[in-house]
């Protein structure tokens, strides 16, 4: 797709992923939870992706839960919380995307005690974490990459944290990491890292929507609302969306070969775009440890203006998260960032895939001078 | 698909709905939510599905809200339930899939009074709601088309006591009826019946899964768990899977092509088999005012022997609801159904779609005779 640079928001499913679902649909069309041949075979076909993307990714299979996105993974987090007798303290990063804040006023309501995190220019500290931890913590949600403006949050020392302090008191805290943004474009160590529970979506890696998954290390950490017909290990009811999990699975393989390769293909790429930005006299919302597929500015326009001005000139990028565009309401993550309203009123997103081409980019900049060049 | 009776637990996609999906992931790769035009384009594709939906089903667009399958719509009404500050009533038939009854403990905990009502033969009794219902009451939840033996409820008369009692209390009663069995089946008459909520699943009629609707006549009258990116007007958050919502519109469109006589068609086909089934001295379990679609039987073995037996010549059943095979506790539908236990695990479902063809359902009869003649 050229001129395309709102990845962060949704990538094109691939023509490998598609062929990947119709075969699945073709080859695997019945349920796996029937116990005739077919069934059996669909079952098996499951567990054959199942294990492909554990061992992705590095991790045990059981430790995989297929779902219908990232946000049915996160609902499965927070609605676990809900119905708790004793509501007890959680910490939420104040840069979370929208499927995470939006449990805050629940949260809130049932009598929970919600501390928000400040995260300066995306970056949560993880001594804030240690000094808003107290007894009755018994979660703490940290994205790990802004899906904003790409900050990549320390992970790791915020799960330590977590874990000295966890000496300390009679239960464990749920760290759970909403991880879109992350897969297959950091060096993700789902194992390393500390973290008890993360969200994934197919689509933001070219496999298709209606998919992703949880990642959940102790399947007794969460309590799912109702187990329907006991999928998932009981954890996901709901038919299992078979072909999309094979072909999300096949996406998965694509975009972890050559990893590391493409990613610093497209760092180099990111780079070009934010001397450019720089030289243009355009503000940069992507500052220190960011990943290099999404870059956010602000310009002298509003957002919603640069980003149709770059429309039609055939150029996609987003204002703010596309998801951000339906919930009007709520704060706005550049401006929980630290970097003030006027320059959140006009930031916009430019996210890249680890196919986005040198010419791509450099008619892009092209544009971005044109119109800047204009006002 | 040669040979395969087991429809009511997935429908294998057509390769119309897989034609559809390809070419919806082709020409509406991008998020409906983004502003750019091919966001625009994307959810224009969205409204059309919707519209298309809609007109199909003879209700409004603003009813029609898309989901990841029906388990989800059913867990949005009843969820919506799980934070209200004063639990109350709730009537719940004993028939209903686990998707409906896993929530059962859930309610109970949360301080709801869940009255369960009986369903002989899988049919509830109106005079039952009515003397169940009282003032505290919220919810009833009475499945349109049973999905182990086929029972058609009778929704309009359940629904005319409901609206009969609301006049001498102060509150409107929910009436949920759970209708994937219904859909394309039956002579569904949503805005008729009475029903304020239904819940459907594309994968049933033959469209791709992960993808279902929720049908809800007052948007007000359910709130979501959480928001998350506002999509579907804030009830149900994530990105939309739009190539399988495009899809499953297209299979419900061909599902609806000609229906009656496809029904009469497969009534025709479904006598035939009862016909057999009593003939070889078995027993039958749906009687009455029964899903042409749908024929549950007991033979002298057990469900998983018979499923396995007509497995090995080639026929795919099932042995109770294939979900049912995952949640092995729980009770028996057909026991529920007042079968007693005996001919409860020995009962098969055959389940027949639109397309089952007259030779198919005779090779089917044979095998069932030559497995019970050699018992």
């Amino acid at each position: 797709m050229l001129n395309y640079f709102d990845h962060a928001a949704t990538s094109p499913m691939s023509a490998k992923a598609i062929e990947s679902y119709v075969r699945a649909a073709h080859d695997f069309p019945l349920n796996p939870s029937s116990i005739h041949t077919g069934g059996i075979l669909a079952h098996k076909a499951l567990e054959e992706a199942r294990k492909k993307v554990s061992s992705i990714l590095g991790i045990r299979e059981d430790e995989v839960i297929f779902t219908s996105g990232a946000t049915e993974a996160i609902s499965m987090v927070f609605s676990s919380l809900l119905w708790q007798k004793n509501p007890g303290r959680v910490l939420i990063s104040r840069v979370e995307h929208d499927a995470v804040k939006s449990f805050i006023p629940l949260l809130k309501e049932k009598g929970w005690d919600v501390v928000t995190l400040r995260a300066k220019k995306g970056f949560v500290n993880p001594e804030d974490v240690r000094n808003a931890l107290n007894e009755n913590t018994r979660l703490v949600s940290v994205m790990n990459v802004n899906n904003v403006n790409g900050a990549i949050e320390d992970i790791p020392a915020i799960a330590s944290v977590i874990r000295e302090y966890e000496k300390s008191i009679k239960h464990k805290i749920l760290f759970f990491s909403d991880s879109v943004q992350a897969l297959a474009k950091t060096d993700l160590d789902l194992d390393g890292s500390g973290v008890d529970a993360a969200s994934f979506s197919a689509h933001k890696i070219k496999g298709p929507r209606g998919v992703g998954m949880l990642y959940l290390r102790n399947r007794n950490a969460i309590r799912p609302l109702a187990g329907a017909g006991g999928q998932e290990g009981g954890l996901r009811g709901g038919t299992e969306n078979l072909a999309s999990i094979i072909s999300f699975a096949s996406a998965l393989e694509d975009a972890y070969e050559k990893r590391e390769e493409k990613e610093e293909r497209v760092r180099k790429l990111s780079e070009r775009i934010k001397e450019s930005i720089l030289e243009t006299g355009l503000e940069l919302n992507s500052e220190g440890n960011v990943s290099p597929y999404i870059i956010n500015i602000s310009t002298p326009l509003p957002s919603e203006v640069f980003t149709r001005m770059l429309d039609d000139r055939g150029f996609a990028i987003s204002s703010g998260s596309a998801c951000s565009n339906n919930a009007k309401k709520g704060e706005n993550i550049i401006e929980a960032m630290g970097y003030g309203n006027k320059r959140a009123r006009s930031s916009v997103r430019i996210s890249l895939s680890d196919e986005t081409e040198e010419d791509e980019v450099d008619a892009l900049i092209k544009a971005i001078k044109e119109i800047t060049r204009g006002i």
